[in-house]
């Protein structure tokens, strides 16, 4: 079965345990759940509207024209916005005939809402007060359904795993290169760039390629420059990439030369955070007890106080999304098929910043690691 | 000068001529035009909101605290919102003074337009009705400066261009080494392959790579699949990506063995619709101009009626930005400086998809290439 059957089935099965008899959806992670469809131009263009509707036997998507030809590739119902031509003999083919079908999003949405009825769960990027409020049913039929959504994405099908899997060994792949290719000298680009390319060359698409150095490593996400490494120098890598539109998100810290005793310690105290969240991991733990485990641990290693908004999410289609391993997690409850990453940065403005990040799949009794590679401190020969 | 200096410059020369004392701009690029800064947050989270506040002497920018760290490196002011934790010894620094600033982006951006006084002009991301609008003076101050900025934009300075030439080079490299692994048997994803690794090995980050084969080359933009290149398909590549923020987007179309006479007669019309728009192609010309030349063209070559909602547009830091080469470019008059791309795409469900598209400067009498391959229909060996 393809992917894109197994996600649309399993919405279905929760879809009918659920108070919702259709779904209106509209974030883009949510349409491609529904019905395999990710959008090329919706990669690249924030003003791109698209919305899957979901019932039990009927599943439409309302779209712009230019997107109707990679959409006939799918299963669904199309009901086009907009102008743009596919030409073709035949002309009942839904790209052939999708120029100028609906005027707006608005109208394609209505059509596409027509076999809908009952109560109707929409995400937050049709909520009522949106242009798209007036194709849906009353209010009082409409309910938020975007928490419900993330909950049933949380729990992945195997063929996810699979692509979070591929997308995770890009990104250690790419670290690794990076570290191996590193020496004084080069730059924080060149680094990035090797991240960047081994990512590409086993079919990944680089998403975000954080290289850092120095008291640089303390920004945070900010993009590689042309600093060149120096003895002494942290260096944090923080990458991700996708692999058919399922996101990987790694980090690393090396040291050019042998670290000192400070790198050390605190690099030792942020590692035994992140040990400390594998040892209690399993389902049922919540993501706000992997949070204070962490604390603890990165606190008991000497950075006190250590002052974190999370340690963790969950990954998937989108790169941050539940559970969450925060204070705000307290009552997301790991389940077995979740993949969440867990990581325990500290980033020190003057001094620099170190990470380690890792990527798993929740188990009855414990996790798979979709990440191998050494989680130690690194050292690039100086 | 940094370009990012430049760019602030030239908005400034702007300023002073138009009716805004000030600018409250969330677009993305426009932040990045007014500061430099491009968030590696704001590329991967739909949901992150950010705005940059422009004075004759004052430059603020609204962001997430997590952006801190990285904003620290250019020279504005910055009003944070949200937590996130940067330590350090010296807490006057705006990174670690950022964490819980503001509860909010609208208490933020309140406090970034604190400097604000008389006509102030907003885009599109912070117009009233958005949650931005209580940051904002009273309607009757605020008045939209969306088309404005983007005709800021749309002449650019010597160091754009030089990013355009960069990122338009790294396409057309990526295309050529694509047709030149192209054979029977390799997957439109071996080639997708092909033309990213190009990209990042020259220091680009892949936006889109669309290569397309056989019947699927007509379905515009959508993602490359395990088909396998058989004789007699068309391959068509459409492929954009950034350095340092700016884009590429460039296509050519390749025949697997000696193209058919449809194959040769269509490349040959649509060839001449791009060409013809070259042999006009100038400042002082429009965008509507140009349109009406290229579908005239095309169809003296025997595609009639050539049916297209545009046949080229700006480039920049957004893929596609004024002028338009469109009827609705009517009144969008080219100016020396300015960036383009030309295209004159194809699609017939049921039989395939070609285009080619090159990107040039508009210069007073004519143009200056920022692609150079040849533009003629690519054979594939068979």
């Amino acid at each position: 079965m393809m992917l894109a059957e197994a996600t649309l089935a399993r919405l279905r099965e929760h879809m009918a345990d659920s108070p919702f008899d259709a779904l209106v959806l509209g974030v883009p992670e949510n349409v491609g759940y529904a019905t395999g469809y990710r959008s090329v131009a919706g990669d690249i263009f924030s003003s791109h509207r698209m919305a899957a509707v979901v019932t039990a036997d009927d599943v439409a998507v309302a779209a712009p024209a230019a997107d109707a030809g990679a959409i006939s590739e799918h299963p669904v119902r199309l009901e086009a916005y907009g102008r743009f031509f596919f030409e073709g003999p035949d002309g009942s083919h839904p790209a052939v005939s999708a120029a100028d079908q609906h005027p707006d999003f608005g109208s394609a949405l209505r059509a596409a809402c027509s076999s809908v009825s009952g109560i109707v769960g929409v995400d937050g990027a049709v909520l009522p007060g949106s242009d798209a409020a007036s194709a849906l049913p009353d209010p009082d039929r409409v309910a938020d359904a975007g928490a419900w959504m993330a909950r049933v994405r949380s729990v992945k099908l195997p063929g996810e795993v699979e692509l979070l899997g591929a997308a995770a060994h890009l990104a250690e792949k790419g670290i690794e290169a990076a570290i191996d290719g590193a020496a004084p000298g080069a730059t924080e680009r060149d680094l990035a760039r090797i991240v960047a390319s081994t990512m590409t060359n086993g079919g990944g698409m680089p998403r975000f390629v954080v290289v850092t150095s120095g008291e640089r490593s303390a920004l945070s996400d900010s993009r590689a420059t042309e600093r060149m490494l120096r003895p002494g120098d942290l260096v944090r890598l923080d990458v991700g990439c996708t692999v058919d539109g399922y996101w990987s998100d790694v980090g690393r810290t090396a040291v050019v030369g042998a670290p000192d005793r400070l790198q050390n310690d605190r690099y030792a105290a942020i590692l035994a955070g992140e040990e400390a969240q594998l040892e209690v991991f399993r389902a049922g733990v919540t993501g706000g007890h992997l949070f204070d485990v962490a604390v603890a641990a990165v606190e008991a290693g000497g950075i006190k106080p250590y002052r974190r908004h999370h340690c963790g999410h969950g990954i998937g289609s989108s790169v941050y999304e539940p559970p969450s391993v925060a204070p705000a997690g307290a009552d997301h409850v790991l389940a077995a098929g979740m993949v969440l990453c867990l990581e325990t940065p500290y980033y020190e403005i003057g001094w620099g910043g170190m990470m380690v990040e890792d990527t798993l799949v929740v188990t009855t009794d414990g996790y798979d690691l979709l990440t191998h590679i050494d989680r130690g401190m690194r050292v690039i020969p100086a």
